[in-house]
């Protein structure tokens, strides 16, 4: 998303060509190397709409069997980290009544994660990536254990609320437990609702067309996050194999890939008034 | 416990002798160098009873203002390895309910582990105290997470009827939730009550001497573990400060200390028949 996030000016070209990969190659120097280094302005392009077809990296398209997903618009991410601290103790001589255990106040916590996003259906996420336990040794109570929440939803709105629910939650238990619960945000990325013309016609093209069809979400970011603050914009999916993407074994059916360029192109066409 | 397991013929001294430390200085090399190998056969002192005295380990007669623990036993311990093996995906476009997330059905079975421990009180206990996520990323979905069980109880029949009840829940989570589950023993230890003279030695002594007094178990191994194979054999414990052992802080007040000694006296001396 760098070149669209320079267009868009979400960030600038200075920090685009100052970037540097794990071999500390700057994206400056190599677009040199290539003749990649144009002098146009970025975002002086006009630009009347923006559409892209991309597979869908989740599992829904082919779960439901439909060949085009309607994307209606990109998810808001939340992420944050939460660190439980209780008491480090013998596994064997502390009673259980005794105990300030961080791994089952962490492991409550992590069940709570699912269960609000379970009751901001259809769109809400809520997933533990990352788990750590201090001191993670077998017979001892751990006295610390830190883990990241992931929670995403279709509008800011929404995944605040899940924010803000779950905090709510970690409150009450640690009032209940007597352990500290500290919840801190690492990162937070916009809702973004894709514009109802383009929805519109990627719906219309796909009924043209006679492709099965249905609204989607990205749970992923796009570089159609950036454009869309520029120009209406949408986006159409198509299924993979088993929602894997970023991966070798990612896999999309030709037809599907035909299908998702034809519903792009005739999308287009509607846009473009002929 | 070395030593009281050689003479108990719990295990060889040459076993024993072959012990190294982590300089890779061996227990014959060291007893040779300070005059400490003898030549009695471990085992053939006759012994009429045995006493030990200890502190507790633990925070029950702090807890409790009790300054004499009557040792009832020595708790019987089950270590388990568990693994769940779900999907990796991406958190952002996995659907909850398309989700096979390790670290939630790990969650769930780690809150089972002090459920099943709070069932079977007064001496079940039940740790989760190591645990790891893969691939422990912020944004993919766990497919794989393991964690240690540490379950103890009085009995061996308890502690056995805890691991059953364990697997037989684990079972139906994975039933339900289409995750496999794999549950492999690491090691065991069996439980060992002491002599019913002995814990009756140790409460009279306690009640003369006039010093409160509560029945209590050890969670952690001790040489009257080993010493119970070979004759009548019990314990007394007294308070340590918040239930801390093996570490720098750990503390005992002197008129604990003393209270201790005399009991482990008047114990002996009523065993000895005077």
């Amino acid at each position: 998303m760098m070149g669209s996030g320079v267009f868009a000016n979400i960030f600038s070209l200075e920090h685009a060509y100052a970037a540097k990969d794990i071999e500390g190659k700057s994206v400056k120097d190599e677009l040199t190397r290539i003749g990649y280094v144009g002098d146009q302005e970025p975002g002086q392009h006009p630009i009347g709409a923006y559409f892209e077809a991309h597979i869908e990296q989740g599992p829904v398209l082919e779960d439901n069997d439909v060949t085009i997903g309607v994307v209606q618009g990109v998810l808001g991410i939340r992420w944050f980290d939460c660190t439980v601290t209780g008491m480090e103790a013998h596994a064997g001589p502390t009673p259980m009544n005794l105990r300030k255990d961080a791994m089952q106040v962490a492991a409550k916590l992590m069940q709570e994660v699912v269960a609000n996003a379970m009751r901001h259906q259809p769109h809400g996420r809520g997933t533990v990536g990352m788990a750590q336990v201090f001191p993670n040794s077998r017979n001892v109570i751990p006295g610390t254990v830190k883990f990241s929440i992931d929670f995403r939803n279709a509008t800011d709105e929404l995944v605040d609320l899940q924010a803000d629910e779950f905090k709510a939650y970690a409150a009450k238990v640690s009032q209940e437990t007597g352990l500290d619960i500290k919840i801190e945000l690492v990162s937070s990325y916009p809702a973004q609702a894709f514009h109802k013309d383009c929805k519109d016609a990627v719906e219309r093209a796909a009924k043209k067309l006679g492709y099965s069809n249905m609204p989607a979400v990205s749970g992923a970011g796009h570089d159609a996050v950036y454009m869309a603050k520029l120009a209406p914009t949408g986006m159409i999916f198509i299924p993979c194999k088993d929602g894997i993407s970023h991966n070798e074994i990612e896999s999309a059916k030709p037809e599907h890939v035909t299908a998702g360029c034809n519903v792009l192109l005739h999308a287009m066409l509607e846009r473009a008034g002929t």
